[in-house]
């Protein structure tokens, strides 16, 4: 990316849609623009988490005058991120693609850790470069995350089921504030918290950061209000419980600093906060203006950088799992060398093919951590469902699914999970990487020969120097077998 | 056990079934009886992997007959498992419900691995206690296990998808013998060897053992043809593929030592032990008379030693996935105290019950090695996906739902997968877990309070010292939200 080159990043939170625009200069972000608008997608979720269609529309004009802004930064440039609401969603696909439409860029589901990495990324970027632990915690309209960290680098990254849209609903539906009610959205916060706790005040922290509009809103009125200084103390959160308790119920609350449309959702992060407060001892919480939104900015912009967190995720996988490393490399290395020699003719020559591919190669043995019988589809469960650092949910699914169908039957219900268009490149990164780990399959260090792969369709043929073969039957034996695997997808296999 | 007690083991093998009945003496296993019938339980699979009834029937009867000898042998003494028949049948569990009416007896499905290790196991036993590495290869009907250890250690243990009737059906279907399909089962065994074989070589070996029929049926013929004088070596097996594909057919056969009922199978079994002699570099091999059956009997007497073999493999487990050892022992002791009020009122006070929630106990957190999010399904996917010595299939299926449902909805349709009558037991054991999970939340060294926990049904009142509730006002939510789950699983919480 040069320099003086925009990129931006939308956050589709829960509770608002955020965007931010910013300029690259000298590997720093400045930031150019900054839009928010209260779409409340949360709330959109009907009792079988369904997202209703009054709230998709909503949701696709705000992202409408968002596109509008952006139009003219190329893809790659541009990252948009989906959070709690569009984890829960049981419809979040068919507005995805309507969503995406819109906007012209790609939507990512990002899970609750790799949200908290983000955030802690967005507001380290706000803090002086101190040494020592620091708490950073950012209350969302769904999910609630706590993360400790030093300068750049985030220790313990958690996201929790709590937020001020879904406590509202929980605790205080029917508009009405008492005691009671407060007291039991706080223990239900504490519950939360409780199973991170041990492990939180054990490492410790000098500093708590609040971040996240729920955070901001309380200190503002803590302050106004002259309950403190600045950010937010356990008597400015002692003093703002009595008030929204003695209100009754929050359209009536009366406080300084209180913007009208924060009003309903107060009294919730309010509780939240209280709870996470006595739950962990912070007497004092300072706040800061990064977020998930500036954290994408950052991560872009060490993408761009070669300082992929997603290839350091995959390190650090294999590492945890024991994968072979000497056998992962000879397969991921011809499989990018057969796929260089395609890449072209198959229209798939874009970094995202490649970096799947190649993370697919690394880890296709994962799953032997487990059994091996099977372990392709170890492997893909394990690739599913772990916490990788820079990873949407959607990538891990692709890589996941080109792990299930390294070996034995190419799955097509799995490739069916995938949206319409991604089906295709995908089976065709599955023959790529099937063709490599069958040429591999003695795991020794003979070099393969120079083979040369040429495609028509979803016909590929291998064509090896003259003899090979003939020198090799059990790769051949490999082969042949391969053959009538890819028939049963429809595609074919031809040797020479 | 007491010297002198009887014990049993009967194998369900996809060729044969066997049965040895013996005796406990100082330790040692007497070989009293041991009854061998062809059921060909393998070759009774159809094309969709059923069982046909068939073959049931012929099953049956040959455990009816067995059945008769080990009668008076109590539960417990007597370990009955199914192999790779078992393993693939789909109406398997129909079988089983019907074989175990007939013998009395549990039936465990024991996975590849675990198989290699009980013929391990049962070979070694029969071989001079020698220090040195040894390659012990078993031909079954349709699976094949290689093993290397020492002495009575197991170090690498492989299954492989290839037997004599599996490979018979395959190769020579017709009952043609050409030199081509020989050949053609002979490089697809060496396919098959050759994902272990790198890993082998470089471990190596100074002995190399065949057990099974298949292995003493070709020994026997080399030895009676003069091709050798003791065992197989590789010349002999090219002299019997030799006649082989010169007698064009199985029933052609006319080879000095080869039994009738053993023609069928012999060819497919020469094929494959042919392709694992040239795969792994092998010239000569011992035949030993061990197998499964009496691996099964020594593990038994393991059992009974305080040397379970399971115990050791949940803590390897633990080990391996980096399971917080403090938690799961204080969840464990709290699951283990409360188990001990009430396993007398639930009928429950057998050991397996007992080992179950032990294991579960110590295993609930351990999907944490893939991720927070949704651990305890993790935990149940690494149970039962796992290798894990010692335990047959069912059991880790026990263990796993135990895990699957100790926080969060308890699962109904996992506990329904389970035989009716082990259903009620788990959905117990579980609720015992859930409540000591909950005690500890807090991940600290607090003691738990006296308690007393009476059930009626599933009704389960939980006492604990006056006012301690109200002092810990989390656990009493936690245990109020545990009510919840309780209720809705038709179970009762009832807190004093």
């Amino acid at each position: 990316m040069q320099h003086g080159e925009h990129l931006a990043a939308i956050d589709l939170g829960s509770n608002s849609f955020h965007m931010v625009v910013a300029r690259q200069a000298q590997g720093e972000i400045q930031l150019l623009d900054a839009l928010s608008e209260k779409v409340q997608l949360g709330a959109g979720l009907d009792k079988e988490n369904r997202l209703d269609e009054e709230t998709q529309t909503r949701a696709l004009e705000c992202l409408g005058r968002f596109a509008q802004r952006i139009a003219g930064i190329p893809r790659g440039s541009v990252r948009v991120v989906g959070t709690n609401t569009l984890r829960q969603a049981r419809n979040a696909r068919v507005f995805i693609a309507r969503a995406e439409a819109v906007l012209g860029h790609d939507i990512e589901i990002v899970a609750g850790r790799e949200e908290a990495r983000l955030i802690y990324l967005g507001v380290a970027h706000t803090l002086a470069d101190d040494a020592g632990q620091r708490l950073v915690v950012d209350i969302g309209g769904g999910s609630t995350e706590l993360i400790i960290g030093e300068r750049f680098e985030p220790a313990e990254t958690e996201s929790l089921h709590m937020g001020c849209v879904s406590f509202a609903q929980r605790f205080f539906a029917e508009g009405n504030i008492t005691e009671k009610a407060f007291d039991k959205a706080v223990t239900a916060a504490r519950q939360e918290v409780l199973s991170i706790h041990a492990n939180y005040r054990r490492i410790g922290w000098q500093q708590s950061v609040g971040a996240s509009g729920t955070i901001k809103a309380i200190s503002q009125v803590c302050v106004e209000q002259g309950w403190c200084d600045s950010g937010v103390t356990l008597e400015g959160l002692k003093k703002a419980r009595k008030r929204v308790i003695k209100a009754g119920s929050a359209d009536k609350l009366d406080l300084k600093g209180l913007r009208e449309d924060r009003q309903a959702i107060f009294p919730s992060g309010l509780a939240i906060l209280y709870g996470i407060f006595e739950q962990l001892g912070i007497g004092q919480m300072e706040v800061s203006s990064g977020a998930l939104r500036e954290g994408l900015l950052y991560d872009l912009l060490g993408r761009f950088g070669h300082e992929d967190v997603r290839d350091r995720s995959i390190q650090s996988l294999m590492n945890r799992h024991h994968v072979e490393r000497s056998q992962a490399e000879r397969v991921c290395e011809t499989a990018m060398a057969l796929f260089r020699q395609v890449a072209a003719d198959w229209l798939l020559d874009d970094e995202p093919m490649e970096d799947t591919l190649r993370w697919g190669a690394l880890l296709h043995e994962l799953g032997l951590a487990v059994s091996h019988s099977q372990f392709h589809k170890h492997g893909a469960y394990l690739i599913t469902n772990s916490d990788l650092a820079g990873f949407s949910r959607q990538e891990q699914q692709a890589v996941a699914i080109l792990v299930r169908g390294h070996r034995r039957k190419i799955p097509q219900s799995a490739l069916d999970e995938l949206p319409e268009d991604e089906r295709e490149p995908l089976l065709r990164l599955c023959l790529v990487l099937r063709i490599a780990t069958r040429l591999h399959h003695a795991r020794c260090d003979e070099a393969t020969p120079g083979m040369n792969l040429k495609v028509k369709g979803n016909t590929l043929t291998l064509t090896f120097p003259e003899g090979w073969l003939d020198e090799h039957p059990l790769t051949l034996a490999d082969l042949e077998q391969e053959q009538d695997y890819f028939q049963a997808a429809g595609c074919e296999l031809i040797l020479k």
